[in-house]
């Protein structure tokens, strides 16, 4: 009688051990996705703000470089408009999956839909960051020169805008690799 | 007594479909990974042996076009073909999947490391389709002109590299759904 007690009280405390790491793999999921929301809404409104104008003008020299001169930079910016938009979306089913910790189908949905705003993600800042580093270095192969000579603060910060993105699409990874854990666990 | 008999029968039956059904989802894995395979091999060939000399040069026209011209390009190649070798070598693993129903660990690294070669992946297309679009339209805000009207066949194949390269993101993003599908039904 007192073994099976003992044994009932250790499968109880498992249990509850088991039911606490569940809860804390729901809690981080909860937390990466408000920090890759930010990241991302960081880099959209940096890329998006990125302009600098010059007061004089030469035959060489343009006036103004803004993101929508090129077209993989408001790819960029859109890229992360909706991927943080999607993120702020998906904050009531984390919270969903810390309170019930069977929703094993809406657990496999929202690994779905991450791993394709994942692949968005990837493909805007990649986008991106072949122009930006066109810009910088330029190419003699192609005769495309570097405008960063010209333009170094808008440069700047096109570079900068990369990184919120970059964040983003490692935490995408880590919420992928989470839901695994997660549905193996259940 | 019948009523039992009854219902262990259905329950066989029902054991039964769902280990078909999982074999199925591990058999679609395994096939998945041969075409995604073949695709990233041939992307990362056609762009490798892409090339287009002139028999003739002006002071506006140079003499050739090859793929290590430009090093978003390179990236596409050593991102394709170390995709192909990673998809090579998982496929021992897909195999055990389809033999051991139960491997849920080994399903857990392999669609980690799957979400890291679709990431890598994503970007080296995404690049090089960045940098082929430039070649094809020009960007005049940057004064980088179209390279393409010189070398219409070194950029027909360039574009056409890209497909295989997107037929492989696509099938990693099914890889990985049906490794979560595979991981809730164990």
């Amino acid at each position: 009688m007192k073994v099976g007690i003992e044994a009932g009280e250790v499968s109880k405390a498992s249990v509850t051990r088991e039911r606490v790491i569940n809860k804390g793999v729901s809690v981080i999921d909860f937390i990466l996705r408000i920090v890759a929301c930010f990241g991302t809404l960081g880099s959209a409104i940096a890329m998006g703000t990125a302009r600098q104008t010059f007061p004089f003008s030469t035959r060489f020299i343009r006036f103004k470089a803004v993101y929508s001169d090129l077209p993989m930079f408001s790819f960029f910016v859109i890229a992360n408009a909706v991927v943080c938009g999607y993120l702020a979306l998906s904050l009531p089913f984390s919270i969903l999956h810390i309170i019930t910790r069977a929703a094993v189908k809406s657990r496999i949905v929202l690994a779905t839909f991450d791993t394709a705003m994942m692949a968005l993600l990837t493909a805007g800042a990649s986008a991106a960051a072949a122009i930006a580093s066109l810009a910088h270095n330029g190419n003699p192969s192609t005769n495309w020169f570097a405008i960063c000579r010209q333009y170094r603060n808008f440069c700047e910060r096109v570079s900068g805008s990369l990184i919120g993105s970059f964040v983003g699409i490692t935490i995408f990874m880590l919420l992928i690799i989470l839901a695994l854990v997660a549905i193996s666990r259940r």
